[in-house]
Formats: C-alpha cells, structure tokens, sequence
C-alpha cells in the first residue's frame, strides 16, 4: 500500500466550516420564513450549494435566476462568517499529518466544492503547505463525481491508485472511490453506512499519520477474508479465474473475463431461464451478449496483456458487494504507460442494470486514448463435443442503432426458442479531460470515446448496460432503452449506493463468521457468495448445477439444487427456497409427461431439466471416431423425484408455510408418491417391494436394483404422501378434494402407499448394521483404494469403466447420504458402522464433488473432526483451488450449498429440536469461534459457537 | 429496354477524327526522330493524350514538364488540322439518328475526353442538337472510367440503365458498362473481342435509330439463352436463388445473397479443401467471411427490401463470364428514390480476387448516401440437426486492422483444423461525386463511404477483395493485402477483361450449342457453368456433391465426381480430370485405412471424404427427440472403390496420360482390386464368390447380398487390375516392381483375381436377360409406382422406411447405371429388358438426383426418345426450376455432370471408337441443330449434329 499523495477535503476536515454553513444557510431560510433545523446542517456537508440550496428550499419552486441570487446571498453571510477564521481552527490532528507528509515527501493537496478555500486556507495559515488547491471554481462537477479528486491527482502528478483522499461526506468518499482513490472518512460511522470508505475515523485528532496507515492497514486485512484475489496474469488459469470472478445478481451471471479478451477466454453472460435448444443436449443456457467488452487504444496501440510490458496486473473480487476490481500498469509497444483501474457489477437492486468503470491515467505521456465498444450480437456457446471450439450461435439480429450519441442498442432473437434480447449500453464520461463520444453502426453498433489526456491526467468513463428478455417484457429493446436513460438519470454513485445495500442485507441474512481460520471464513464465504448471485428472482428458473458461472452441463438443473442448495436459502432467505420448489411445481407437468412415457403414474421429476420439466439430460454423446455413448442417468436415475418431495418438506418443516403446502407443495409429495407407487415391483420370492434397474447417487454403478438410498427415499416419499393427505384433509378439505380429484386416487390409494413403504426392500443387516448399496454389491472386488495412493487420476479413470462396476470402488457415498437425509430414521451403530464401512471405498478426491461436504457432516456425527475438516476443506475450495480441475466449467453449486450444511450442521451441529433450532457444536481445535444465525418458522435465531461448548447451545439473544 | 438518353462518343462516332490524331501525333514523332506506325491510330483512338502520348514516346522517358509541352505541341498540329471541319465531315449515319432522337424526345449528349469538342461540334454545325455536352475540360478521369458518362446521366438527369452510350473504342465500352449503361460498339469485331457491347455494328452508316433498337433488343435476346433472370424478389424463393447465382472460380464460390442481407438468407462463400471438424459429420466446408456485405443509407436511411418501397428489383446471371447483376429502384420511407445497380464477380483468372461494384443514382432528391462494409470473421455454419437453426462458428480472430483508410483486412483461423484465413478488402470510389472513405475497428474492422449526391447523380464504388488461405500461403494476411495492392493498382478494367478472356476461353472448350430449344439451351449452359465454377484449381481438392455452392452433405466428396462429372472433364479439360484423380490418389492413405479397419487388403475408398480421404460419412444423425438414427452408408456402401477405379480408366483411356497412369493411376486401380480380392466370400453352396452386406446406388435397400451393380464392378476392377498391372509391367518394369513391393502382391495374387472375377456372383437371367437387383429383389412386394399418382412427395416419404425396403421400388435405377457404366459387356437385349422392367420401378421424380440423366442415356440407347427428353428436362432443370426442393442447399452437381453426359452420350451418341470419337446422334425431334466438341487424346473433335443424322457421324474439321 503506497500512498504519494493525500487529498484533504477542506470542510470538516482541516476546519469545521460546516457550522459556518449552516449559520449561513440558517440566516437565509429564516428571511425566506422556512425552516433550518439542525439536521441540514449535516445533509448539506460537502455537496454544492446548489444542491444544499434546494435542501433548504425543502421543494419549493425557483426560478434559475433566484436560485443564484439566494446562494449569493448565503455566500456573502457566509464570507463575514469566515472572516474571523485563524489559525486556532485548525481541526485537531491536522497540523501533525500537515509536519508528516511534508517530511516524508507525500503530496499534499485540498480539493473541495468551496469557492472560498482560497481565502479560508490562508486565513488557516497553511495554503503555501499544500502542493495543488482544486477548489469550487475549477470547471469541475462537484461530489460524488470524481473529477475534482482526479483534477488534483493529474495536478500532483500521481495516478489515483497513489493517492489517499480524507473526507468527512458519503459524497465525497464515493467521488474518491469512483476515481479510484482509498478514502478515509471521518466522522460517526453511521453517517456511512451506505459507503465503504477504506477506514472511518471520528476525527484526526490524536492520530498520527503513521498510526493512520498502520489504522488502514488493519482495516485491509480485515477485509481480506472477504476479498478473492488475483495477482499476475497466469493464461493457463485464466478460465478458471473467469469462474472465481463471476459477477451476477440471480438475474444474470457474468464471467470474469477480461473487458479487452485474451485468447481462450470464455466469456459468458448467462440469463437464467434463457434456454434454447441444442442437439444431443437437448436445451442450453443461450449465452448473451458480453457487455463487458472494452478495447483500450493509446496512442492508436491497442491494449492487450500480450503486447507491450504488462508492469502490474491485480484483480479483486470484493465478496461483500460482488465487486470486481482491476488495476493494471501497462507501457505500450511505443513506450506508453498506462494505469488502469476498471470495476464491474451487476446491480443487485436492480437486476437488468450492469455496471462497469473503466479508468485510465496517462502515466508518461501526453497523448490520445480511445476506449471502443460494441454490442456484439453474435455471443458464442461452446460447441457439441468432441468438437466443443466450433462454437454455437444461438442468435439471429433484429434490430441495432443508435438513439443518442452516446447509447447504442440491440435487438436479437434466439433461433429455436424465439426468445427476444434486449441490451442497450451507453458511456458516460466523468473526471476532467474533455472526451468525445460517438456511435456506428455495422456489423454491430459501437461506441468510439476518445479522449487527449495530459501526463497524470486521469479518464474515467461509466459504462451502463441494460439488459431485458421477452420472457418478461413484451419490447425487451424498449425496455433496455428506457431502463438507461433512468440508470444516467440516477447515476453511477446512486446505483452502487443501493447495490452495496442489497448486498449488506443479504448478508446480514448468511453471513457465516469464523475466526481464528481465515482460509475457511474466505472459502466459505466465497461458497454462500456464488449462491446468493445466483439466487432465482423469479419461480419458473431455479439453480443450475454449475450456477450462471459456466457452461458445465450446459445450465440444466439437478438434485443438486433440491438437495443441496435447497436448506441453505429454506433457513436464511426462506422466499428464494419457495422459488426453488416453486420451479418444481412449474414443471410438474413435464415430471408427469416423463411418467407417463415410462409407463408410471404420478411425477416422475427429470434427471435433467430446463424451462419446462421435460427430460433433457442426453440420451447419447458422440465419441472422438463418431460412435454414440450411451448415458443412462435421464433414464434410470429416478431418486430424483423423492429428492425433490423431501425439499419441499424440509422448506415446509422450517419456514411454517402452510399457505405453500396447501397450494403447491401437497402436489408434489402427493404425486411422486403416486410415481413410486406405480415404480416398485413386487417380488414373490422376497415377499417384498423391489426397485429394479435404477442409478443412485454413485454413478460408478449403473443400472443397479434395490439401490439402497432410492428404495429408502422413496419409502419415506410414500410415507410422505400419506401424511401431507391426512393433513391436507385437516387443513383444506375443498383443496384435498380437488387434488383428489385431479391426480385421480382413493383413500385405496393411500392405504396401499403405506403398505408397499412397510414392505420395500432395504439391504439392511441387523447384526452389522450394514446397509448394501445396492443387491449384490458386498460381493463385488473389493478393492483398496489406498493401495492406489498416490495417484492424479479418478479411480474410474485408473480402473476403467467395466472393472469400477465390478468393484466396490463409489463416487459418492450412497449409503451414507442416506443416512445424512433421514437421520431419525437410523440409529447410530448403524451411522458407524456404514461411516466406516463405505468412507473407505469412497473416491473423495476425484470422484463426485457432491460427496466431501456430506462427509464432513458424517464425520462431525461420528466424532471425526480431523477427517471432516479435511472434507470440508476439499469441499470448500473445491473451486477457489480448483481441486478438481474444471472450475472453468462453472461453480460446484451443490458443494457450494454442502459447504453451509457442513458448517452449520457439521461443525455447528445444528438441530430443529422440539424446542427450535440447537446447536451441538463440535468446531475444529483451531477456530476459536463461529457465528451464524438461521431463520426458523418465520423467526432469526442466531449462535455464537466456541470449541469448548457441548450442545444443546441455545441461540443468542 | 427503355432508352432516354443516347450518350456519344465523339471522335470515330460523329466525326473521324481519329485519323486527324494520328496524323498530328506523326508529325510529332517525326520531329522527335520516332516511328509512327498505322497501327498507333486504333491504339490512341478515344483515350487521353498524355497515355497517347506514352503509346507514341514507346518507353522514351519524360519530364511531366516535357510531356506537357509536347501535348501542347500535338494538340497546336491538331487544332490546325481541324479547321478545316465541316458539316460534310459528319459521319454517315450521325445525322438522321440525331435527328430521330430529336423526335423522340431522347436526350442527346456527347462525352469525349477530346478538348476540342466543342470547336469540332461546332463546326459540324450540330452543337445546338446537343442537351449536354462533356468533354476532356471536366475534372473526370478519362475512359475507361466511367465519370465522363456518368457525369452526362446526371446533366441530362436520366439514370444510367436508362441511357445508351454509342463508342468506337473498347476503353469507351468499359466505362460504359462500368456506368451501368448499355452500349454500341462501332467498328470491327475484332477490335472489341475483350469487352462485351450489347451490340456491335461496322458504323452508323444506313442504320436508323429504330433498326439500332431492333438489332441491340435482336442482340440481347440472343444473349438470353446465356443469361439466368429473377424478376422480383419472392422470399419464399431467396435460398434457392442463392444457390442459382452462385459466382465462384474452382477456388471458392460465393452464393448469391443480397448484399445488404434478408431475414432468413444462407450467405456462404466457400473455399475448396477449407474444412474444419464438426460433431457427428466428422468435418465440414467452414464458412468464410461474407466479401459481398454492403449496407447503403439514403440520407441515414438503411436500403432494405423490407422497408420503403421496392419500384424495381432484378438479377441477372451471366453465364458466359460469371457476373452476377443487380438492378433495384427503391423509395426509402422518406421518399428519397434511388437507382441501385451492382455486380460482382470471383476472378477466374486470379482466383484469390472478388470484385465487386455498387452504383446508387439519386433519382429525386440532392443527398447524402453512405455505404458500409466490414469484415466478419464471425461467418456461420449451419447447425447439426436436429437444430440446422442454431448456427456453428468454425472462425477464432487473429489480427484485424486498416492498412489505408481506403482498406481493411483480417486474420482468423479456424478453430479444430487450425487452418488460418486472410481477407483484405479496398473501396475505390468511381464516378463524380466527391466521397470520404474512413475505416474503423471495433468487433470487425469496417468502411464507410459517405458521399454527397446531387440530383441525378451516380456514385460507383468498386470493392475489391482478397482471400487466401494458409493451406497455400504462409502468411495469408500478407497475401491478401499484397494481393489488393496489386489489384488496386491493375485496375478494375484490367481485372474485368482478364476475367473475361479466362471465361472465353473455358467456354470455347466446352459450350454446348443447341438451336430450337431456348429452355434447353439455357440449362445446360447453367449446369456447365456451376461445374465450370466447381473446377477444382489443386489436385488436394475435389468436388463436393453440392458444388461450393451450399451447404448440403457439409462439403463432402462423393462418387458423384468420379461417376457423373469427371466425363465431362475428361472430354473437355483433361487437366481438370487429371486433378480430380489425383485427389483420390492423394487420399489413398485414408482408403487404405479404412480397408485395415474393416479387416480388408488394399484401399477401401470412403462414401464420403474432405480433406485426407478419412470416412466421413456420418455414423448416426440425431433424431428430434435425441436418439440417434444410424447411417449405413458409411459402412456398407463399398462399390465407390471400383467406381474411382472406374473413372481412372475411363481418364486414362480418353487423354492416353500413361505417365499419370504410371506414376498414379495404375496404384489406385491395383489397390482397389486388391480390396476387392479380400472382400469377396466364396460360397461354397453356390460354388460362386458372393459380396455381402452392402448398399447399391439404390439407397432405399440397405445391407443386401450381391447387389448387381457391386459385384459386376467389382469384377471390372479385380480384371482391370489385372489388365493395369500387365500394362505397367510393359511400359515400366520398375514402376510395377516397385508397386509391387509397395503394395505386397505376388504374380499369384494377380492370378487369383482373374479367378475370382470369373465366378463372381452376377445375377442374370439368361432366359429373360433381366438383372435382379440383389439376392432375393424379384420376391419382394411390387408395387405400381403409377398407382401413387399423383403426388407430390417421394414414394420413400408415402411407403415409409419399412415398406420400401420390402418392395421393388427404388430410388435410382442401380442395374441401369451398370449398363450405362460398362456398356460393352452386355447385349442390346439384356439392355432392353433391363430398362423396360427398372425404368417403371425407380422414382425418378423425387428419388436420387443422380437417376434422370442417366435414365436420359438409357432412353436414348433404346430409341425411347421422347421418354428420355422427359428425363433429361428432370435432369436439367433440377435446380434451375428446384423440382426436388432442396436447390437451396447447392446446386445438384453430379446431376448437372450427368446433365453433359445426357447431351452428348445420350442425344449425340457420342462414342470412342476405335477410329475415334464418333457421334450416333438421336436428337429430340425439336431440336434444330446440337454442337459440341471433346477433347481426345490431346486432339478437340467438333460434331455438328442435325436430327436427321445418324450415326456414325465424323467430326467436322
């Protein structure tokens, strides 16, 4: 952290003119017969006096030219006021950081809104110490715009990343930050609670400046555990890091791929529920336009991390606000340098609005800059393997253009679903250097800024993009052009303002608290991060397996959002949980239709699916020489459909949502009881109900009968449907009568539920507590998995596909996620004994990434810390170490959701008691504390963990 | 044709002075110690005096000063000679036609690059006739630009279509057509045989205006039976036009899609042997970068056919140099009419280079036009079915930029085969107006001319472009833009009559010449020219089925060349059949592959083949609903083998090309035998060799046993083994020795082909002389193909997959094309019954495309002439008319072969004889006339046939 300079604000800073001010503007609203209580006096703290004019005005009309008068009118109180300023009012602590910098050679300047800094800094005694004075009568715009910060910078000759601004107005810390400056703010922290300075202070007095940067410093690595960090450019990682920085809002997701490209990028801006479909795959995720595209030109050199000298490379993904930062130092071919400092977000307040900024500062030269960009209606999928570099193009164009100089827009339409895309982009310029906007059409309309920056100057341009579908907008091209022109009318500080508020609720909701181990606080909160943006904001979308992140399973969604992800939102934000199930019930009817197909009743929830519920999971994928493989998961992985009912209970269990129960969630238990009704087969040798041909969760082992977890789950999915009727007729009997009616049974039909759950198979050895995974697997090879120590690869990959089905070898641990989903239904020997039975046989590293998080929470049961850390480890940076080496596919959702469970269920040992939520802690010797709150039947209950506790540990009051 | 205005020339039109130049340029050079030899007066007739004055200096160097002080001179010699003018110096002829044109109210102007026009015109006492006269002091650039004619169009405010220049100079004709404008040569033929005037006439004299009318309307309906016309613009019918006007050079073809593009148009420009791998069709004809995209705004206003109103819209195809015309009125929402004619053209003399020309009038309104193009590296495949509609992307960007602001370029590479693509593109502004060309980067690099249009003013920009590809150059982007250097500096006059002297001369090898047929006459031209197009220019490259001209079948190779084209080169370019070849000979290693593959000896020639002969026949496409649907042909359609084998011979026989034949024809005749030799199977019941499990050319029978046409080939291949290997021994005991070893076969082995081709499986009835199909063919369901009229889909699409392969009907005639291919060794009987039992069975109408033309020759061969005519007009007009609906995917190529074969095999009885080639003509009745000519071993034959011939007929001289 070097700091070359320090930029003073002048007002409540080096004096407090503020008092002064409003004493001024008091005198006046008393002539005017209006009202001046105290609280202006901080609302009109460091903004124009414009802007503090019509605060005062409290609304009332005036014309342009009163308005002048009246604020020379207050001026010329206010200039008789500061006349009797000395050098005694000088704020506490500013003379000692004044006698500091001045030793240590840092720069000072003072830039404030005042047009009478002049005047009140000589009086001050202390102008001929400042090294530049950018004062209110600079052409520059006033705070939260940046310019007057980066007029003083390009002044001092120090590029904003060297500069420290000291503020005591939320405007001006934003105007800091916009320029890419850190900020420390003084005064009340809660005067800033929408801003994020770099460190509040209550004031300079009696800290030196070495005490403040130590005071900063600390801050930072406060921080750190919620920052995510690149240094370097590493190409091969590249695609990995575009994962890690996904940026996004659960409207829409956008990769971190740099603004210029670098070749084998893979940029993606995923909508969620834009689908469009494709061969073999059935559907995908259509990926959007990239708003993010920006060309930098210096001197007609384009910037590229392959040309040229790249002096500095960072990037920064701020876990509290979904962030995006960049700094780069880069000389040009021609010896040019450059920094540049860009941000990108994706509102969470307003979910159609991405943001970008995009700052450059001419270190070592006086010249011209261009900064290009377009909307490029041809956005690439990747193609059909074994070919996946032959993109897809989903996209046809409708419209473009240009409805101003500095917007363009586009109009385009995916080919198969007829899906419309709006997106309209338009730059704003801020900071000092004159710049010229200009638009073109073509291949695709463009943006052309350019701009003639002296040494130190600084550009700073906004890039605002909106981005609107036919599936909710009739005129998405409209609706992107209008939603524009209301973000400009906002503007750039308003809309982070209120992003970085979206943000501090959410995590006020989840945020997980762990001290004492800062690797797992970060990966943890990295994990809930990636959840939260990619959170549905609408019913018919839900959560794809690898989030909007990537393109992995080309966005389908799995068990893995039912099962995994589920419980994190049904006890921290309990409406995204009803979305998730809500999409479930949307789909029912292509659930239905796939029963149907197969010859069963009820729903019968696809392995895979997309918008609509149908089955898209691949029948087949081509090989290298062009011979189709076989995939049988859509078909014979069938546990789904009890996942899926078990979620709806969970969400109701926890959120007490009856009115969901009624409407919605009886459906679903009810009709995939029906599905495995019309699903067992009875067999007379046994005298049992057997499930033939299945796939469960260890996928190592296809097309297997009597899986142990799909005859359980759906035992209890029977069961389920029993009771969720006889409630049901309790609660609503019209609505029992109705649903009777629609999905076609009889008080028979239930009867015979509950005796085929009484008589379902379950390979469950009374005197070993053992449970089979499936019939015949105890008599399988058995093979040592260690002995295959140390080994890179899959077990799968080292034995083969033939000889792994004909062992014991698992990718994940079926038997005990078993165990995980119906705990009351198993004692604990039997937990144990499968514990150590099947942890052994299980492929933890390379096998399924839904397995370690699960482990973690066995391993917590059975009293193996140790061994859960390490799965919990593995799990939790399953993609920020990308262990598994396809994090450019996309994040491991439901690791993600398994990373919450195995903190709060795991470690924090968290139980829905008779009496509420407990907490039976079993933390790991080295973390010294965690906290974290869940909501319960409407209600937050929070806890606060330590090693030593022994549960039951109530919630905190 | 309308004509409003006559635009003439002056010298050698109204007034001879031609002769009054020259006599003043031999004073010069006299006094300059030069020759000045007669032929220097047609060399500087109608061009500027400082190039005529180069034609007089010969090479001598001058000062500009210089030059200008003898142009001084001359011009002083010339003024004094033309004093002595008069109106008896007027051309016989002039006077009456201008007077008819005064009637008329035609606009009369003269455009001369003389400088004394106006002296001349006045002395001849006809300067008042005149509307608008321009001459040499304008600002225009001299013929064979066309500024001085467009600079009259737009004084007399009549659009050039609409006006007819009168010229005696071939500069002057260029300029002329470059206008847009029709033209009347004057002078002797053979001053004009590199440029094409609508008409050309020995002088004025005795001709009036109407007889000049009625001889250029006379000229162009000759030209008719050249030319393909749309008229209008029918969407439903734009893909299939897009294939018909195809322009291409054997080095790549590019469709005819409009230049400012329409919803659902398929643009492709194709480059032979450009492939790049795909899912499931293994690889495919990748896409290059659209050359032909230009965007015009009227006064902002983009020219669409969507929008304002379409006054005028026609396309014009000329066969005889491969130009493609366009001429549009249009009326833009604001009311603005402009005049647009284009053309473009591939250069069949410098295959790397299109041209392009866009002319835009303003007919009503003084204005600003701007033109736009770019190049799009983003050019798109079609998608894998079942989603054609969601596009493939082959292309990742390398390099882009602007070398001049009148020129772009850039570098791409397709993404699997890694082959990278070059393409610079330059705007030359012609004409008048003041334009401002300016190129700009961004998503692709683009140019924009802007121009100022006054009232009846035209603009012509000329768009030249280069490709290259790194399969022939290292550095393709180099190469193109060194290659647009050049061609700027040629010169578009230049480039256009080198283009047409290289069609000239194709066409005289080649044209088939018909009198009383129009219909006829213009679809075997057109078939001719898209083989023409298709010419392969390397001996890595073939022809696909569909030409370059579509998408259909991705690109891949077929027997369709072997079989159906390479005849009509063999007998026409040998050079183009010797290339044909030896791309089979260069894909050996492939079949030799596939042969080891499949457990068999020697080379096993894949169905479908691109860039290395590998199979690509697709294994299984996928189904709608994902599963997939398996493709034998791949597998089990072997006799393309004998088929190549087939078509060396029948080359080798034809150009007696023994060093082809021993360096690489003899190695794919014995190899294929030796394939062959190991596919066979002795049935010991039969006592016969049997080959099973195959697919004929009647694709509607799959895996049958002893398909006729395969074992019968495969017999001619194992006896012309036998044959070759005998030969080379003769010619080359070395070569032999050396395939030999090379090849691993003993004298025994040979011996044992002999063997096996005398008892192969043949299934013929001596009694009845019919052929069955295939084992068991006769017993199944006959169906009376008459009994389904009448329809309009195959008989494959009413009977369904099921039935069809239980009946006898068939979707090409499979024993027919085994007479048609070894014709000598079977009688006039076998030949008769054959047709008359399988022309009845096949489904020509909507079966294989590859069927009619033969089933042509067969008619013929059995007198049935008016049934074979019916066959060939199917033949013929495949695409011209789209009988089978599928034109838009390319052009039919094997059908468009066989469409050649039809004329000269089957209505002239073209036959090798061992006196030569002879002719046993059996023209339609209607026919007047037939001409054609062959080239036989090195030696062009002409017949000149009549239907009241018969054969044998001799060549004429």
């Amino acid at each position: 952290m070097k700091i070359k300079a320090v930029i003073f604000d002048l007002d409540g800073v080096i004096v407090d003119t503020a008092e002064h001010h409003y004493r001024s503007w008091k005198q006046l609203a008393k002539e005017l017969a209006l009202p001046c209580p105290p609280k202006y006096k901080d609302q009109v703290r460091g903004i124009s006096r414009t802007k503090a004019l019509k605060i005062v005005l409290a609304g009332r009309e005036t014309s342009k030219e009163e308005a002048e008068q009246l604020t020379t009118r207050k001026d010329t109180y206010y200039q008789e006021m500061i006349r009797t300023i000395n050098p005694s009012d000088l704020l506490p602590g500013v003379h000692a950081i004044l006698e500091a910098l001045k030793k240590g050679g840092i720069g000072i300047a003072v830039a404030t809104v005042s047009r009478n800094a002049e005047r009140v800094l000589s009086r001050l005694e202390i102008l001929d110490e400042l090294d530049v004075l950018v004062d209110g009568n600079s052409a520059a715009r006033s705070k939260p715009a940046p310019d007057l910060f980066l007029y003083a910078a390009a002044q001092l000759g120090i590029p904003p990343c060297e500069c420290l601004v000291i503020e005591d107005a939320p405007a001006g810390i934003e105007g800091a930050q916009a320029a890419g400056m850190r900020a420390v703010a003084l005064g009340p922290r809660d005067r800033f609670h929408s801003t994020r300075p770099d460190l509040i202070l209550p004031s300079l007095e009696g800290i030196s400046y070495k005490a403040l940067l130590l005071q900063l410093k600390e801050e930072q690595d406060n921080a750190t555990s919620w920052l995510v960090k690149e240094t370097g450019f590493d190409p091969s990682r590249q695609n990995r890091f575009e994962t890690i920085f996904t940026v996004g809002n659960g409207y829409l997701s956008t990769r971190g791929s740099l603004e210029e490209r670098f070749p084998n990028d893979i940029p993606a801006t995923l909508l969620n529920g834009l689908y469009d479909e494709i061969p073999i795959f059935h559907t995908e995720l259509a990926n959007a336009p990239n708003w993010t595209c920006l060309h930098l030109l210096v001197e007609e050199e384009p910037f590229s991390l392959r040309r040229g000298k790249v002096l500095l490379h960072e990037r920064t993904l701020d876990l509290r606000d979904g962030i995006l930062r960049r700094r780069v130092q880069w000389r040009s071919p021609q010896g040019q340098t450059v920094e540049i400092q860009t941000m990108r977000f994706t509102s969470m307040s307003d979910p159609h609005l991405c943001v970008q900024l995009y700052a450059v500062t001419a270190l070592n030269f006086n010249g011209e800059v261009r900064l290009q960009t377009w909307l490029d209606g041809k956005a690439e999928n990747p193609g059909i393997p074994p070919f996946p570099e032959v993109r897809l193009l989903h996209w046809e164009g409708l419209v473009q253009g240009s409805p101003d100089p500095q917007s363009i827009y586009l109009g385009t339409r995916a080919r198969s679903s007829q899906t419309e895309l709006g997106m309209a982009t338009g730059l704003v310029l801020e900071g000092i250097p004159e710049g010229k906007i200009h638009t073109q059409e073509g291949a695709c309309p463009s943006l052309d800024l350019t701009c003639h920056l002296r040494r130190g100057q600084t550009v700073v341009a906004v890039k605002l993009t909106s981005i609107f579908t036919s599936l909710k907008e009739k005129n998405p091209v409209k609706a992107s052009l209008l939603k524009l022109e209301e973000a400009k009318d906002k503007g750039y500080a308003t809309i982070m303002r209120e992003h970085r508020e979206a943000w501090a609720s959410l995590w006020e909701d989840c945020d997980v608290r762990i001290e004492g181990d800062e690797q797992a606080q970060r990966a943890v909160r990295f994990n809930l991060y990636h959840l939260l943006i990619a959170a549905p904001r609408t019913e018919q979308t839900s959560i794809p397996a690898k989030t909007l992140s990537g393109f992995g399973y080309r966005g389908h969604v799995f068990w893995d959002t039912d099962t995994f992800i589920l419980p994190f939102f049904a006890l921290t934000q309990p409406d995204v949980a009803q979305r998730l199930l809500l999409y479930r019930y949307h789909t029912l009817a292509g659930a239905r239709e796939k029963a149907r197909q197969n010859g069963y009743e009820g729903a019968m929830f696809s392995w895979e699916s997309a918008a609509d519920g149908r089955e898209v999971t691949p029948r087949w994928v081509p090989d290298h020489d062009g011979s189709p493989i076989p995939i049988l998961c859509g078909t014979l992985e069938q546990h789904i459909s009890a996942d899926v009912a078990h979620a709806v209970w969970q969400y109701w269990k926890a959120s007490e949502d009856d009115e969901f129960m009624q409407d919605f969630g009886a459906e679903i238990v009810l009709s995939t009881a029906q599905f495995w009704a019309s699903r067992v087969e009875y067999d007379n040798e046994r005298e049992r109900y057997v499930i033939r041909h299945v796939i469960g969760p260890d996928e190592y082992h296809d097309d297997v009968d009597n899986n142990a977890f799909t005859n359980a789950l759906a035992r209890w999915n029977l069961k389920a449907g029993e009771e969720a009727w006889s409630w049901l007729m309790n609660h609503s009997a019209k609505r029992a009568e109705h649903l009777r009616q629609k999905l076609g049974f009889t008080e028979e039909t239930i009867q015979g539920w509950r005796e085929i759950a009484d008589r379902i198979e379950l390979l469950y050895d009374q005197e070993t507590g053992l449970i089979e995974q499936f019939d015949g697997y105890f008599s399988l090879e058995d093979i040592n998995l260690s002995s295959l120590e140390p080994r890179i690869h899959s077990v799968y990959d080292i034995l083969g596909p033939k000889r792994i089905k004909e062992s014991q070898a698992i990718k994940q641990p079926d038997v005990l996620m078993l165990l995980f989903l119906l705990p009351t239904e198993f004692d604990e020997r039997t937990l144990r004994a499968n514990w150590e039975y099947y942890e052994s046989r299980t492929d933890h590293r390379y096998g399924s990434s839904l397995g370690p998080s699960i482990a973690t929470i066995m391993g917590c049961k059975v009293g193996e810390i140790e061994k859960a850390y390490e799965h919990f480890l593995r799990a939790a940076l399953v993609d920020l170490e990308d262990n598994r080496g396809n994090t450019q596919d996309g994040i491991h959702a439901a690791s993600a959701g398994g990373v919450w469970q195995a903190v709060t269920r795991g470690f924090g040992g968290l139980r829905i008691t008779p009496e509420g939520p407990r907490a039976f802690p079993r933390l790991p010797a080295h973390w010294k504390r965690m906290r974290f709150s869940v909501c319960y039947r409407g209600q937050r209950f929070s806890f606060d963990l330590t090693p030593q506790m022994k549960g039951p540990v109530k919630p905190v009051e």
